[in-house]
């Protein structure tokens, strides 16, 4: 390894491109990279980087609630800094076409005015997917179709070069990003594939050259930094699931991510070679497949079938496609799972793969259809006792090389928990050319990048947004709503109806509490006539009067039932 | 292989114990096996096994709820059918302490008459240990200690012999259980540990002679048969343990289950290796460590200490044993991670271990303070990347040599989901010796066993109580209660209050349902409203007020904002 080559971006001078050379003259200016989502997490990918009055953005994303989040569908980047900044966004960069990086964009395009947005074939096809949905219209976006190989000059000071990475989904990029101070590497999500289902591995060689030219900083894909090795290829998983279709006698039923297209067009090469036909199940297979199709990004001997279209075909002719591998209720497998698919019964003699893994938090879910699907006597499939999935991320030693070929003088773990960038900072500190300075960031730190030096300079105010009902109102909800609900959720309701006027009279209502609520119910009856008669013979405000029965209330349930539920009294003139 | 030797229990005459003899004389009467909790599920297990007019009853566990059964607190198996026939329960014997097979037993003796309840010391000791938090005294029960290596005349009909195995807690042992028609093996929970902490490995030797002499029937713990290999021992988790330690520079905090008390040991001896004073945090720790002081199942060199003990020592002299392995948000490791524990503040160079894994479920929680943790600056070691954690249970090659020394011809898999129980039924049914039949059973099933078969000949109202509020009104809940709270803890509620009468009027008062509620109440009040006003007009009673506000106010939810809240309306006379 050649130590004199260390770290030849930034003060040595081979920093700026020929493009750069008038903004650089300026210089030391500072560049800014502000993570607006992705940061300490897995999802809502968003970048805005900045260069004097210039604002890059990199992908919009959305994530998906915790747990405890209770009825919140998504959540979505808190872009205030960058509807305030609006006029001085030159330029939109989309790196891929999964959700948790394109899948804020439609709430987002509400909020802004049109700005030039740059992505691949099938990301922008994905994209336009999601606009019925949200009624927009192709005007509402000024979309400009790349090459995963391209390179786009956005503006005065940013130029970016598209480079091809690996990942689960087709046309996925990283980005070589000119500016005036040096190249910024943005890895993409990505995983070394050798072997991927198209045939077209990751461009290296421009990493490589971006590293020999000089890199100022990196930002890389975090999410295996646990992960010793590497990650499997596309073509493991497709040997994996090949063994299990040969030796399967009855129907094949497959579920995966339904963006995950080159497994899908591994899984239905498997399928033509066995001579099954293939149905695909599920709303959102049956969309990413048919947009797949249309761009050119999935081939199939004949067309893609549904459950109608078959009905005479043997079991042993048949693979089905379907949607559910995280255990959502209302998706295909489980609804096979539990019976209550309307044109699908399951039987002994089926196969059933998931190719896929729990998300975080989904683990109950799946683990609930997988023991449904070995009820009802079908043989069932899945990692890791079967190598029938692969992550999409690149391991530790795939992050190594991406370290080692851009060797950048400073360093962003991102995409990733805190445990993960971390571990990907460890990683780097680790390499034989080490970075000078790495920085762990969350989401709004304002990064300020000279050619010397990587470092929080402040804050803007980003956050997330709760949409609910999404597809309906899409609302955004706030925390005080998801707070009652958590209340709600372990404790219920009581509701409290007094009358004041002449005749004080009180009605109670418990939802969700115990069972014995007739007994529980007349006791806080007791409790607020007694109060309400006293605040009226005292002439007390109805407001006044609403606290004298709450306050009882509450220290009775909590003291005598040890409970603790939502408590809504209202106090009217009868 | 001694294929000669194939399944010598039952019809070839060696089954009974001269015990037995009289019983036998009227055979072929069939024995039956009940499981009440325990199949097709990791949780509340507890078994009768039935004679002619003898019970024999086998632990009583609880269980924890699943994420959707909102404000559960734990779930124990519903025992009406014990209840019921509670005067031909001759016997109550216990395997070991853990909650999932001693948890439920507060709760039952309340139902049942005093029954002889078999158990090794600490398994007792853990039991006792509970009978306050649930106001019952020592008279309440009839505790009779046994050793691990007992043989117990239960009644006529039964025998047990206890025999220790190796598990998570000590004094656990598995049960062969004579009976007329031959001997029932039931494993316990175990694995297969050839250095233990306390160095008593499990008797494989009686087992054998079991196996030798015939054994009619095998219930086995189906845990991990879905894991190849072998299940690690708990000296290897002391090594991998000891190494972080050694190499610690400032404190080091553990956690794991609280009743794992021969991994507490084994950390002990290493604290005291190394010269650390070992201080126990966290309630369920605090009175585990004690109950195993007392009854001598934990040694130390110095006493355990608390938090206030021991202020003056140096970082490097302190190990700290605390709650917290599954993110328990209350618990002691929770609190540091979170930054709210009262006493003791993390700090960058401290080292927290947790030799634990998450239980499906808990992994979102886990996560979080694995997080939370790393955030704070302090070196986190967890498994699978450090070796500081190892199952209690047998992975595929003990289960096969379980199957191999018993040789049973009868298998019932227990101790696990669906999953579980047909990935053991399918090793039984791939060793040199096979059983003739294995039965899949669920919760309640009566599995018939004669000499010559095992089948599924009823079910007994078998079920399961869902328990909220522990410790308090410890009160059972119903299903209806549960999806309440499902439709709260997502959509909120909506409480319509309606006043007929001469002036009609209408408050409505919604929680956690939108935040633009004025706007939505305002909607909700004029449909109301309008409907109330009508009704009056018409004469319509109460009741059908009430209706004729609940529907069109559900419609007008549904179809515009899309949301789905529980409504409540009432309709009072003003």
């Amino acid at each position: 390894m050649n130590r004199t080559r260390k770290h030849p971006a930034g003060a040595k001078g081979s920093a700026g491109r020929s493009t750069d050379k008038e903004a650089a003259q300026s210089a030391p200016k500072a560049l800014r990279i502000i993570p607006l989502g992705g940061m300490g997490e897995i999802g809502k990918n968003m970048f805005a980087v900045e260069y004097e009055d210039e604002i890059l953005l990199i992908d919009g994303g959305l994530a998906f609630p915790d747990a405890d989040m209770l009825g919140v569908d998504i959540l979505v980047p808190k872009i205030d800094y960058v509807v305030e900044n609006a006029a001085r966004v030159k330029g939109w960069v989309l790196t891929h076409g999964h959700e948790d990086h394109i899948g804020g964009i439609p709430y987002m395009l509400k909020l802004l005015p049109k700005i030039p947005m740059y992505g691949a074939k099938l990301t922008l096809g994905l994209l336009r997917g999601k606009f019925e949905e949200f009624k927009l219209k192709e005007s509402d976006a000024d979309l400009r179709e790349i090459s995963t190989d391209e390179r786009i000059k956005i503006s005065k000071y940013f130029t970016v070069d598209f480079f091809r990475m690996t990942h689960s989904i087709p046309d996925n990029s990283g980005l070589i990003i000119h500016t005036p101070l040096g190249r910024v590497v943005h890895s993409g999500d990505f995983k070394l594939d050798y072997n991927p289902a198209d045939g077209k591995t990751s461009h290296l060689h421009k990493l490589a050259q971006a590293g020999q030219e000089g890199v100022l900083a990196l930002i890389s894909d975090s999410t295996n930094a646990e992960r010793p090795g590497y990650t499997p290829s596309e073509r493991d998983v497709m040997n994996g699931f090949e063994q299990l279709v040969k030796d399967a006698k009855g129907r094949v039923i497959v579920t995966t991510f339904a963006s995950h297209i080159h497994r899908l067009q591994n899984f239905i090469r498997v399928a033509e070679r066995y001579d099954r036909r293939v149905i695909v199940e599920g709303r959102s297979m049956v969309k990413n497949t048919r947009i797949a199709q249309e761009l050119g990004y999935l081939e199939t001997k004949h067309p893609l079938a549904s459950p109608d279209d078959l009905a005479e075909l043997a079991d042993d002719k048949i693979l089905f496609l379907c949607t559910g591998s995280q255990g959502q209720p209302m998706a295909a497998l489980s609804r096979l799972a539990a019976g209550t698919h309307k044109k699908i019964s399951l039987k002994p003699g089926d196969t059933v793969i998931l190719s896929s893994n729990p998300i975080p938090g989904n683990e109950e879910a799946v683990g609930r259809v997988i023991n449904q699907l070995y009820a009802r006597g079908v043989n069932v499939f899945y990692p890791p006792t079967y190598r029938v999935h692969a992550s999409g991320h690149a391991s530790q030693e795939e992050l190594k090389l991406i370290l080692d070929l851009t060797r950048p003088k400073f360093f962003i773990p991102w995409h990733g928990e805190v445990r993960h960038q971390l571990n990907h900072q460890k990683l780097a500190a680790g390499m034989a050319t080490p970075p000078l300075k790495s920085v762990i960031a969350e989401n709004g730190d304002i990064l300020e990048l000279t050619r010397n030096d990587l470092k929080k300079v402040g804050q803007v105010d980003a956050g997330v947004l709760y949409i609910d009902a999404v597809g309906k109102s899409s609302e955004e909800i706030t925390e005080p709503i998801i707070r009652d609900r958590q209340t709600l959720s372990s404790e219920g309701v009581v509701v409290i109806m007094a009358l004041a006027g002449r005749n004080p009279s009180v009605e109670v209502i418990t939802r969700g509490v115990s069972q014995n609520h007739r007994e529980l119910n007349s006791e806080i009856e007791k409790i607020a006539l007694e109060n309400l008669k006293r605040g009226v013979r005292e002439k007390r405000t109805l407001s006044d009067i609403r606290d004298d029965i709450f306050y009882p209330v509450r220290r009775y349930l909590r003291k005598t039932t040890g409970r603790n539920p939502l408590i809504v009294p209202t106090v009217i003139e009868g």
